[in-house]
């Protein structure tokens, strides 16, 4: 309460939050008095009572999710597709090009991917770009050529769904479905991804908080739906020699706050070739569950994101220096 | 290029440039070779070529939007809905609850509107909330409750669409058609919303630039509907007294860039009352061509955003400010 | 504390908060023990307590600083130089270009300052340079030029003083001390400035916070200089097009917490000369207690900053806007 | 130029152009023309054209700074001092407490260091600290602790200067001056550290682009010293979780474009001593050339930045990880 608040305000106050259901302690001190409520609300918000007269400021104790929350799940949750798995001691590498553009391209890249020690396969069918007139993908036929590799390599496919309208088609082909950054607030998409029971890849939004990407993880876990990965892949910062800055340290404030896995793009957290190898070595380092990586075996004529692909080679050196990064914090590629 | 790019790899790039189409110039420097690309290639990425040998940088003179650009629409667009204008002289206010919480609610509310000089009614049907766990709108019962008051008043209604599905249903009762700042970039609604003949009021992404803000209205005029009003609501900065900070210079920025009326949210660009009204003076002396505010009758008991809902007679005393503010830059409310 | 806390690690918290002097009061919750420290204690910084074990977050309730808190202090401070006030019911401009250059040029600037109703003069004598390759201003000679200029016509000169060592020669010249956004925490000269009387000007640094500013304020007052007039610049962020973003909340922010006066600063706020007028029109209805704006006869001929200076019949107009706009919310120019 | 730019203004900027030295080549496309300059003129700054008439844009296609490019000496620099080497194939691990407190807690906590590979000693003796309540430093004698310290253990000596008044104090005591984040942009300090001939340990401001940081280099540089080590320790962000969001591509970029040394500094760039073994893991698999990490025996009772020091087996173990990572990309602690 503010220092000027008088009796009647704080009584109100307090009567207001029992109303609510809140125990209410009060405790005097020598300017000011402040109230603690005590009671597991996540429904109500702090700033329903900063409007109240004589209020100073409203703090929350408590993180307002809790399915996500590793106070009330202490051990990790680890989901496993096919060879993948991410949350235990393997660091899954899921890698592939920005989008599919014919079975011989998704073909000769995965074929890469597999051979280096990669363990899923991403692919976009359908893509956001930011330009109405760029290209748009591929749709069913990218999925389609996606599933009949997958399945003849034994490695889980990973493809964004952009709308609810594309749910039924992306279960059909698809083992993880991926969140992109901008719907990761796309609340009536969340909830419906909550009603499924395949793994869901959801990418941090460019200017989201820790707590708002681990309230959007809530959202589809408040469906039945708990196998969330979350995903880093840079925010917007006013930096702007990279695309995004890549926030490695939401890695392991992730793995404090939830059980749930973590993986990190590199590719779109840098949005430049040179600077993805780094970068992914810094996340593993950093204790990383996964990644998720661009590669494409002809950059220069890919139909999106060519900028940030890297080349088959680049991904084999990767993938050996990663091996040792991973053993030198007890976990394996 | 590089100052180290080589005669052969000069010539790859401009190769590359011509087979898009584009007329190439060549000015050599002391250090380095420039290459000048001219051509009307807006789906060109400019990342495309920043991944060929010897390229140092790629840089894009014209502004990759062309319907939403002043350039080749040098006069002002004017929307007029009802007895709102967004775009000429007249600075039409938006005003209204968080949410549709009943009839009687909505009515007392928009009497107050309707009596102080607002031009339209704002109000939540259905609400994107960051928790899964808070108040979701009343539906379609908020919006006919809006419809029928709107219509009784003479003012056009404002409600927020929060997925394709809800367009039918939107397009019955309401006149201008909200996209929410975590929906500015959900390509698939703005590519519906083309393809209707009402007005949308987008809101700028809390990590949006200004660029990204007209790329996407270009994204909805691409489908044929220019009616486009832009609102500033708030960018997402280190500062966090303010849940957002409004970026003003945001206004004249867009207004010099595009044609489109560009309107302001001090509600959502403050979050806190007491903020709202010195964000709204300063929207309209900065040349804003309209507001949305939240105003409630009762905003401790405001089932959503109570905390930045004004009073009535904050309102009305705030009216009056605007009118005079107008008036100092030749307009009127 | 956390929820793991046991009873022990609970009581070292407790008995290390009685060490440092706090009052505690211990709620015990549902999952969690809250511990409320009361006392007066500003020096003790929270993250001396988040190490301990078993503690999950501490939170300040009370606000780090004190002399510039309007908690302490709540009438408006109003400092008062010559012919301008700040604090009160005058909104005082301050104009003149970004480098003193010559006297002539200084002389034919400060007369279009003073006919428009003008109520300081700034000019740079020592140019904080981002390059150490441009023009560094003319010293000593051009604090004389302005000395001389402002006794004339009456009117209190504003120029920045870059380091300790200036400090004589600048008490010699100058009306008011300017610090710039990059020295605002350069805490050694902030203490310097506490031990003079003469008002000082303090520009909040590019990614200072509100309450940064109001702590850099604090060290000027905590050494006796009572008379500092903070001033928003803007803020770096994602957004480019302008070189910072102005935040134009922060004045009303400002003005909750603290009885000082601040002042906006439009043009480095927007780098560019279209801008100026419209954030400055902004500052002004938000309630800004003054301006500080840069203003040349021959801009494109400036040696720094002409790109966001006014052409003298810019100036005039706008002080023309202005004087209504103040009007409107009971001020005057 | 801007499309409507006639043919008079586009000579006036040419001519302009010429005036200032350099070659000008005109492209004329379809809409718009272009000027392309042509010449070695870092003092110019954009901004001085942009505002003429019919400027559309000004884009520099040089780097602004020259000695601290890596186009002008590209081979690394690599500073030795005792047995400390960065820029080489050595990553240095600098560590040590934020202040100077006792000979026994200085002597204690340098010989950790010593004996688990540090290879460099840091230490406050003048604190820059936000509130001017708080400790602020034991001043000459921490620094005399220190040398003693350094001579015996044969490691250099690392710590802050604040002004320019101490700078002789401290090139009698210290191997290696370092200059704080909020000084990045205290030209007058880089200034005068371009007269000495010891190296310089410049840290980036929390607002700082990295191009911003290679011009503060160059200040320093431009004075003759070229033993400038520059360090990431954290942008500010929207981010609340970590004091500050460290930029881990920042190291990768900074070398590309630099050939001076980049160090990392996981203390500050966290504030969370649960952080900093993540971050400083990160750092060194992303390319750094060394680390300054704070470490502290009790951490509980440090004078200051208790709650981000390492405990000694922290330190330890993180050494170990490190030796390992290092290794992993062909490189040794």
């Amino acid at each position: 309460m503010k220092d000027t608040a008088t009796e009647s305000m704080i009584q109100a106050v307090s009567d207001r939050l029992e109303s609510f259901g809140f125990v209410v302690h009060k405790v005097v001190g020598v300017n000011q008095t402040i109230l603690g409520a005590i009671g597991d609300k996540r429904s109500v918000e702090p700033s329903e009572f900063e409007v109240m007269e004589g209020v100073h400021e409203v703090l929350r104790i408590t993180v307002p999710y809790k399915l996500a929350s590793r106070t009330f799940h202490p051990e990790n949750t680890v989901i496993e597709v096919k060879c993948a798995s991410f949350g235990g001691e393997q660091v899954s590498v899921i890698a592939g090009p920005c989008s599919v553009e014919s079975e011989e391209q998704m073909y000769t890249i995965a074929r890469e991917v597999k051979k280096n020690g990669g363990r899923g396969l991403r692919g976009g069918a359908f893509k956001p770009r930011t330009s109405p007139y760029a290209f748009q993908g591929m749709g069913e036929e990218g999925l389609r050529i996606m599933q009949t590799i997958g399945e003849e390599l034994g490695m889980p496919v990973v493809s964004e769904i952009m709308e609810i309208n594309q749910l039924d088609l992306m279960l059909r082909y698809v083992d993880i479905l991926q969140v992109g950054a901008r719907n990761m607030q796309n609340f009536s998409l969340l909830r419906e991804l909550g009603t499924i029971r395949k793994p869901v890849l959801l990418k941090r939004g460019l200017a989201a908080t820790i707590e708002e990407l681990l309230m959007a993880a809530e959202y589809i876990m408040s469906g039945g739906n708990y196998q969330v990965i979350v995903c880093e892949r840079g925010i917007r910062t006013f930096e702007t020699y990279t695309r995004n800055t890549m926030d490695i340290s939401a890695i392991p404030v992730t793995q404090k706050l939830s059980h749930l896995p973590i993986i990190a793009d590199p590719s779109h957290g840098t949005g430049r070739r040179a600077k993805v190898a780094p970068m992914a070595r810094a996340a593993v380092a950093a204790g990383a569950n996964g990644l998720i990586i661009e590669v494409h075996h002809d950059p220069d004529r890919a139909l999106s994101d060519g900028a940030q692909s890297l080349y088959p080679h680049q991904f084999q050196r990767l993938m050996e220096e990663l091996r040792m990064i991973a053993w030198a914090i007890g976990k394996h590629i």
